[in-house]
């Protein structure tokens, strides 16, 4: 079969075998947010040569104003659950390399159990993915982002999400306020010194993230740290308060799900306080779609 | 004499008589970072008519990259060392309406009673234009805005400075963000109903901001308010955590100094707390150059 992990940004593409191992991998930068409607033929161009009929996609691609709106299922859930959620679409008009192809579209989650709510699309996946945490017990993923993502997966279900708007924040603040003023452009590598400085700051229990911002303007201004360091200070204020609070009654470990650099950043926050972390790396998509296809009896 | 608080988006304009009260105001939308560097003919176009020599700066136009660098006075200070920190500008070649006049500009305020610091510049002005807060004891000083200043005000000396970034966040998480995009343009009156439920976020002892700012998503999601009263909400859950943090040992009554919208807003907030409120009008700051120029033997 074939897994294609469509996020807002970007877009992944894995031919796995029936065991779903991956024999191949492609990716492209045409996010669902990004290729203005043109799925059916970014798709097909992306999986061109791939002969398996089955195709199963998880991500913004299944969002209101993506290319088919797949409901929310709502906690707790489990994989059966989620596979009952999935959606057969049609699109072998769209795109010639789309005829004969069997499309499917994984749900995102929904979680009422709070007052506000909160969701995810595309996490859910990599979770079902996640061959430790689907046993018994307790157990706490953490998938950092744009929109870093706080799961407790409980006897294989999924029963609550937290979201942290933690990396659009820190775009927004280098890009259009006065603290990325101070900072120079680009991403240089991780000052842990200045990264440790800006975790510290969220421990103090008077502290807040509001004043703790604008300490990266104090700190530029009294020169504490050079330029350069300043985007690290800043993203450990901003990781430091998620985590202080994200962490409240969450059990340890945490797994954590992403990039490699991001997952390094916050195993390195996680273990200064103390806390075990297992490492896995976003491939865990291709994983989850394959045990979601087997669960609906397409695998 | 004449005061003229020069924050970085306005200036402000007061002629006062020799009690400092008002006789005449004037305002311009020329603040200092605004002005591109055309301070005196912009000083000089706004007095004109006002023949009294002695003029008084204060806030960004004595910032580096303002009109002159006037040092930082540290806390503590009282009124007689903010008034030695003053420094004089000789401006009579840059315009003519300057020529005759004797410009002094009033130094900010640095906390280095904290690891990383605080400042202010324009603020410490009207604190010391706030005769309830100078006589004995503690006292809690709130002036909101872009970039909000909590201060702790001992037996008539500024003792503490903390800056949220709270108004600034606001706007740009309006512009820029993903939360921005559920909310209509323009600013329409405050939904209390959806302020209140933002402001009660922060009371849960496990919920940090980022996690409530993504909230502002989910209730747009599942339509908890209605899309321009999103924009309160948002308001709510950010000046909400700015008092839960704000407020770790600060004593009550809070005097609240600021424009009158935004000083209502914060005052429910507040009140909301069981916490009472004194409002001060922004005119203060006229009140304290009067009074600092007097404490320098000029006026």
């Amino acid at each position: 079969m074939i897994a294609v992990d469509w996020g807002g940004s970007r877009l992944r593409a894995y031919w796995l075998d029936a065991d779903g191992a991956v024999l191949e991998r492609r990716r492209s930068d045409e996010g669902a947010l990004a290729c203005h409607g043109r799925f059916g033929k970014v798709l097909g161009a992306l999986i061109a040569g791939w002969d398996d009929p089955l195709v199963v996609m998880a991500g913004m691609v299944g969002a209101r104003g993506g290319w088919i709106e797949v409901p929310y299922v709502r906690c707790p859930a489990d994989a059966p659950a989620l596979a009952a959620g999935m959606l057969r679409l049609d699109a072998s008009r769209e795109a010639s390399g789309l005829v004969r192809r069997q499309l499917w579209c994984v749900p995102g989650m929904a979680d009422h159990t709070t007052p506000v709510g909160d969701v995810m699309r595309g996490e859910e996946t990599q979770i079902v993915g996640l061959p430790d945490t689907l046993g018994r017990g307790t157990h706490t993923v953490c998938l950092p982002g744009t929109h870093s993502k706080w799961v407790r997966v409980r006897d294989g279900a999924i029963v609550h999400i937290s979201t942290a708007l933690t990396g659009e924040l820190y775009g927004l603040l280098r890009a259009h306020s006065i603290l990325g003023r101070s900072i120079p452009d680009g991403e240089p590598g991780l000052d842990t010194e200045a990264f440790d400085a800006g975790l510290e700051c969220s421990r103090d229990p008077a502290s807040g993230l509001l004043h703790d911002l604008f300490g990266v303007r104090t700190a530029s201004l009294f020169g504490h740290f050079p330029p350069p360091a300043l985007a690290s200070y800043l993203s450990g204020v901003l990781i430091g308060h998620e985590l202080q609070a994200a962490l409240a009654g969450l059990p340890a470990p945490v797994h954590l799900v992403g990039n490699e650099a991001l997952v390094e950043r916050y195993a390195h926050a996680l273990q200064a306080r103390g806390i075990a972390v297992h490492r896995h790396p976003e491939e865990l998509a291709a994983a989850g779609m394959h045990r979601l296809a087997r669960a609906r009896g397409l695998a």
